[in-house]
């Protein structure tokens, strides 16, 4: 093994403590004090590593080490936020095996042949300022101008543009346009993330190599009814919200299961006005989440849902309202870049299996621009993510990182892709 | 035209008045000091029309007009207490046109053959301490002995008995038992109440005479399952809580549109946990109410959702729990009373419809125990009620309380029934 497998837990471990929550886990949301602190630390590591560290105008941390020739460098990394309650794990693992590779290479006087960047995304998560992969949304110019401005923190009401500047890091909330980067900046970019599922557990497998990331719909129907006595009104003069939304939910789960693909549809977030037991509801939201990973697929299940509810709302009388949050397209994984992951997988005598990501990454961002591939890693405690019980072995996270350097390298080598 | 519909609007106006609430509507709750003070008015107008009045151990108005015969009395009234923000009309135009009827005839000098006793129930809506019904329960015998000590007020804490006592109107709240009536107590019980519909309105008609009052179930289903991420679970590796929830909910009206009969079947309350739109539910609970007059099929509708509920559970591997909070078999309305209501509508020159009471009345509880039979009044304001906008014309209130005066008069010369 090349990489210094108790380094790497070691460091895991102690930047993965910037945060605790008292409440149980790590809270690290993005330009807090302790997110500060966790940064100056992986910095200081980085320098450490003879990386050459820069911060851009939005606080995504970028460690280079030079390659022998002057050409486009390879990316790899993930993010370094929380959410809230969470473990160690989520996105850390993908920046500290990241650090791992690249303190070896210095420390074994390894130069390759393209430089090398890490990458330590901010916000995605977006634990306090809703949205979701901040970072990586950013630097690909998919956010607008005055987004620091207009967009609040959930909690406390601030603007991100003041949580930008108190973060005290020489961040330049009014110029995105200065964390940009373009097509021709990068050769190809590598994201290790942990499974956040228990398909790996369940197969014994200690890492998969990520085909696709599923495109999400994610919006929200809000249906508007009439409130009437449970007792007073005949079922034929209804005017029923709740009834259209129980419809819908069960259309979702039909669209997902007869799909075709192992769609997943999901209706989690459910209000009823008045929500009283014997009122008819006048006002009902749901939130509907479709992951698919077939493009025409994600593209009509959206389409269904909605022609699903104007029929049900002509049936009962109704009218509603649409609220897209989310509509990313599926984002396939670059062929030769799998090729490079599978063949150091095998070389290290690990075995794997491949999968689709079914939760978004920032690599799907960073997909549009670059050939792009995923590397994930079992989630040892029953599978779960995304909260304090989070956890994947030592062992595991060493396999990770000796994958990770030897894909990098092999990408390295390439004239083109 | 016997009663004096002047009168009576000016009274049912004045006496609905006690409870204004400064958001609006009337918010008379029992055993409050603006229900004390009502209480106070109706037994002065009580008096004044000759009745011997009084107050039973938890605080039902009796008022009595004594017969020419020693015969079993004639029972007639509705319920005193409001919904919050509720209107003038419901409950009180029972007691009003009663109070009309038997004012009227004691200036008219008319003694009945049977002795006639008007009353106003006590906490029907239990807007304070749930239940409902509680004035026809507590003397039909339907309550604990203890009722009053383990009734809390839901917004105070404070105990039913508390504030029985601060009541300060000589009730025993530890002697439910002091109020109980018997089977040959009396010999029939007649409710006027408004429709609290949209029928009477949409056909034109002032009055109907109902021929059953629904039975009702009403109860709640909690299923218990297993949160995940959205993304992150396959479909068939999901314990999804509230997928199981909507298709109960699209079986319950499915259930009751397909009866064979107009059942009416509501899901009017939801809670969803952890109510987020990217994880699958662990733990939803949703209100059934059902409303059915055929006996047969209102025992079925129950028994069928919980089959539905266990299946459901089986195939998604969820639990659940049931809680049954009402379980009121139908009843049905006297066939002789029925016609004598029919004749007198009729004598008056009174359009009239026959109609279902969907919704629940103190006369459920006193037809178990006399034969009993129930008036509707047109709901005018577009059929709402329970609100500030609840609504009956001063014509409809009189051609109600001629009615009734009719209707009470034909009984009282009944021998038998």
């Amino acid at each position: 093994m090349k990489i210094n497998a108790q380094r790497l837990w070691n460091r895991e471990q102690e930047i993965g403590e910037f945060g605790r929550d008292p409440r149980g886990g790590i809270s690290r949301f993005a330009w807090t004090p302790e997110y500060r602190e966790a940064a100056l630390l992986l910095i200081k590591w980085m320098e450490e590593a003879g990386l050459s560290v820069r911060i851009d105008t939005v606080g995504n941390i970028y460690g280079r080490c030079e390659g022998r020739e002057n050409l486009k460098p390879v990316l790899t990394g993930s993010h370094f936020d929380t959410v809230p309650m969470g473990g160690k794990f989520d996105g850390l693992a993908g920046i500290m095996t990241a650090l791992e590779v690249l303190t070896t290479m210095k420390e074994q006087g390894y130069c390759p042949r393209r430089p090398i960047e890490m990458i330590a995304f901010i916000n995605e998560e977006a634990s306090q300022f809703l949205g979701g992969h901040f970072g990586s949304k950013a630097i690909c110019g998919m956010l607008p101008h005055d987004f620091a401005e207009t967009s609040v923190d959930r909690n406390t009401g601030k603007t991100m543009k003041q949580a930008m500047l108190e973060y005290d890091m020489g961040l330049e909330p009014d110029n995105f346009e200065g964390s940009l980067i373009k097509e021709e900046d990068y050769f190809a970019f590598i994201e290790l993330h942990i499974e956040q599922g228990k398909y790996l557990l369940k197969k014994n497998l200690p890492l998969a190599v990520v085909d696709d990331i599923a495109g999400i719909h994610q919006f929200y129907i809000t249906y508007y009814g009439e409130s009437a006595h449970s007792g007073g009104m005949a079922m034929e003069d209804r005017h029923d919200a709740f009834q259209a939304a129980a419809e819908t939910a069960c259309e979702v789960e039909r669209l997902a299961l007869e799909s075709g693909s192992p769609t997943r549809g999901t209706v989690g977030y459910v209000t009823v006005e008045p929500n009283e037991h014997n009122i008819v509801a006048n006002k009902v939201t749901i939130s509907v989440d479709f992951r698919e990973v077939q493009d025409d697929i994600w593209q009509r299940l959206y389409d269904d849902v909605i022609k699903f509810t104007e029929k049900q709302c002509v049936k009962r009388g109704l009218t509603c309202e649409v609220k897209k949050t989310i509509s990313t397209a599926p984002c396939h994984c670059h062929k030769v870049l799998k090729e490079i992951i599978e063949e150091s997988t095998k070389e290290n005598q690990i075995p794997y299996m491949h999968m689709v990501s079914y939760p978004a990454h920032d690599a799907m961002q960073m997909g549009r621009l670059y050939p792009m591939a995923m590397i994930f890693l079992r989630s040892s405690n029953g599978g779960v993510s995304h909260c304090p019980d989070e956890f994947t072995t030592k062992e595991d996270l060493a396999a990770g990182a000796e994958v990770l350097y030897d894909t990098i390298c092999k990408i390295c080598e390439l004239d083109s892709i």
